[in-house]
């Protein structure tokens, strides 16, 4: 038995999502584009999904594109923005924070010429909405900013861009990568003012392997693969069927946002709290960070020893982001953290499940690994 | 219940596929990149994946990197070896019979400046080695070229790239699409003589949303999506865990190949026969074709109304490719058949487990609904 403390990284997928994709694997496996009655069959439960994902994101069915995941769905927003748009203007709006699959297209993007403003947070990871005003100018095409960071939980003004980019008069998109917040925090892309949001199915306790993309009605971006008629030809190929119908499955199990927030708001107090008495423990993430997160560092604990130790005894957690692998955290390098406190972080992440008993082997655990590692 | 001959177009995912999705998705649930015990076992769950797809293809477990698809890989494999070799010739030699996903990513590569060679295909879609020979010059980049063609089942000869690039002295990297061809024939990329290999888990059985490309050692192309470091930097993303670890339960549950062949050679054979005691029947597919492929026409019986009829009467057959969704063939188009057959053309795909009583439902099907239809 784990007691799982790693969420940001993936989720447990639940009973819901289970079902749905035994169900999508044993009775309903057709291919959505044959046309024949297992076809349909197929076709119907594929728009059945999207209409229970739209729901919970809050847009129109018609505005979900169903992807890989997040890192496609990061891709082909930010690039599939920027070349739609490359005739309008070369400035990119971001920051340092993003997620590698955000970061690393703006990279390409700057390789092709494009020239990509990243606004620094402060030690928190906030980003200041007066910087973004001053970043986007009368060229910018596209603005990209995640709603909440992943490896400290704090939130961006993501709503801001859109004031942003009226008063800059500019021809800029903007995208929100939410994968983070989707299923935590409410999300709905009309009212946070994006044209284009990733969402991602594992970190909702769905499957890995699917994601959407929201595309604002009317909002157009260049397809970055080619070949079927899928998901209006911005992202042909077989439709992730299983994968899907779990998707929608936890989408549907969802629970009100803002209880599960209370709750999980609880525990991160609980943990923070009590994290405290331990000698040199610093909490990274900010007071106003999302609760489903803690970053924090005991310095002269390293993170790996930590993270073996913690592992060794039941209980899962992240150095970092978990894509990053072990590699020191660019965030929190971009954080301007001192040295010691990057050397020994730690992320915490809970779920809707996660309980104080957890909580309480978690402080053990850590309590312990700090004596052991240090002697 | 229905009699379903559409396997080209997907396949039920056989029940070791869905046993191993249902373990990966209620225990081994990690993320491959996290750095404790939940994230170890998931990430063991993926190499033995790998080993067990690489087994079935014939290849190194190195050499193989999964994706989400069939259209992916072919996506990743000729716009990837494209642009890697952009500086070594402009010429790429393909077939005017490959997938939408080939087919559109060369469009593409058109756009981009390149020259794309597209060998035409005889009447029942053979591609000859001499025009193959003929095409491939010193600064071909790139051949392209499926194993067997998706709507009529022709075998073509991928092997004799290799001889003609070597003939030619070109630089070109080898890409097959193999996937329909995998499982059904043997596909060992070394002995095929190819750099570059597709193949898709929902054609074995396996579910939809993963699929592999084989990268033979020592190969370069270049990524299309850009991120986190999993497979090789070549496809970033949380990898489709349960998906994938369906795809390798398939991929170890596939017959020999050499014994399913006879036994659905068999089947063809019965079918072939029969339905040409239905007057005006042609079997647009060759003779020495994959025998999981049928593709024939009954003139002035059209396919729409035909597949209509089949379906209400619980038979699934396809008119194309399921990715057309019923526009018309591209690839009958290019085979030049009179016009008469390719309004009328059905295509039948078997898998192992079709049985004779099945064929015996279709073949009804297929005069009830041409009497009801010509009435």
């Amino acid at each position: 038995m784990y007691a799982y403390f790693d969420n940001s990284a993936t989720t447990a997928p639940c009973p819901e999502a289970v079902e749905a994709m035994h169900r999508a694997l044993t009775v309903c496996w057709g291919n959505p584009s044959s046309l024949h009655g297992i076809g349909n069959a197929a076709q119907a439960l594929l728009e059945d999904s999207r209409a229970a994902v739209a729901k919970a994101i809050g847009c129109e069915p018609t505005e979900l594109l169903f992807t890989s995941g997040g890192t496609e769905g990061n891709n082909l927003a930010v690039l599939g923005a920027a070349h739609q748009l490359r005739r309008m203007g070369r400035r990119i709006v971001s920051t340092e924070i993003e997620h590698a699959s955000v970061e690393e297209a703006l990279q390409q993007l700057e390789a092709e010429g494009f020239e990509v403003i990243r606004l620094h947070p402060d030690r928190s990871g906030h980003i200041s909405e007066r910087a973004l005003y001053n970043a986007v100018d009368r060229q910018t095409i596209l603005v990209s900013m995640m709603l909440v960071n992943n490896e400290v939980g704090s939130v961006l003004p993501v709503a801001a861009a859109k004031r942003a980019v009226l008063a800059a008069r500019a021809p800029a998109l903007i995208h929100c990568d939410a994968v983070q917040a989707f299923g935590k925090l409410p999300v709905k892309p009309a009212r946070l003012g994006v044209d284009l949001m990733t969402v991602s199915a594992h970190k909702i306790h769905g499957p890995k392997g699917v994601g959407a993309l929201y595309l604002r009605k009317g909002a157009r971006i260049h397809p970055r693969s080619f070949g079927g008629e899928q998901e209006r030809k911005l992202r042909p190929g077989t439709e992730p069927m299983p994968a899907i119908a779990g998707f929608a499955a936890a989408a549907r199990a969802l629970p009100e946002p803002n209880a599960a927030l209370t709750q999980v708001a609880a525990l991160r107090d609980y943990f923070c709290d009590r994290l405290s008495a331990i000698d040199g423990a610093v909490v990274n993430s900010p007071a106003d960070g999302l609760p489903y997160i803690v970053n924090f560092s005991i310095p002269g604990v390293k993170s790996e020893p930590m993270l073996n130790y913690l592992s060794a005894n039941g209980i899962c957690v992240s150095g970092g982001s978990a894509c990053s692998k072990g590699k020191k955290s660019r965030v929190l390098t971009r954080l301007e953290l001192p040295q010691p406190l990057i050397d020994s972080a730690v992320r915490v992440s809970f779920s809707r499940s996660t309980t104080l008993q957890e909580i309480d082997l978690l402080l053990q655990g850590i309590a312990a690994a700090k004596a052991a590692i240090r002697s």
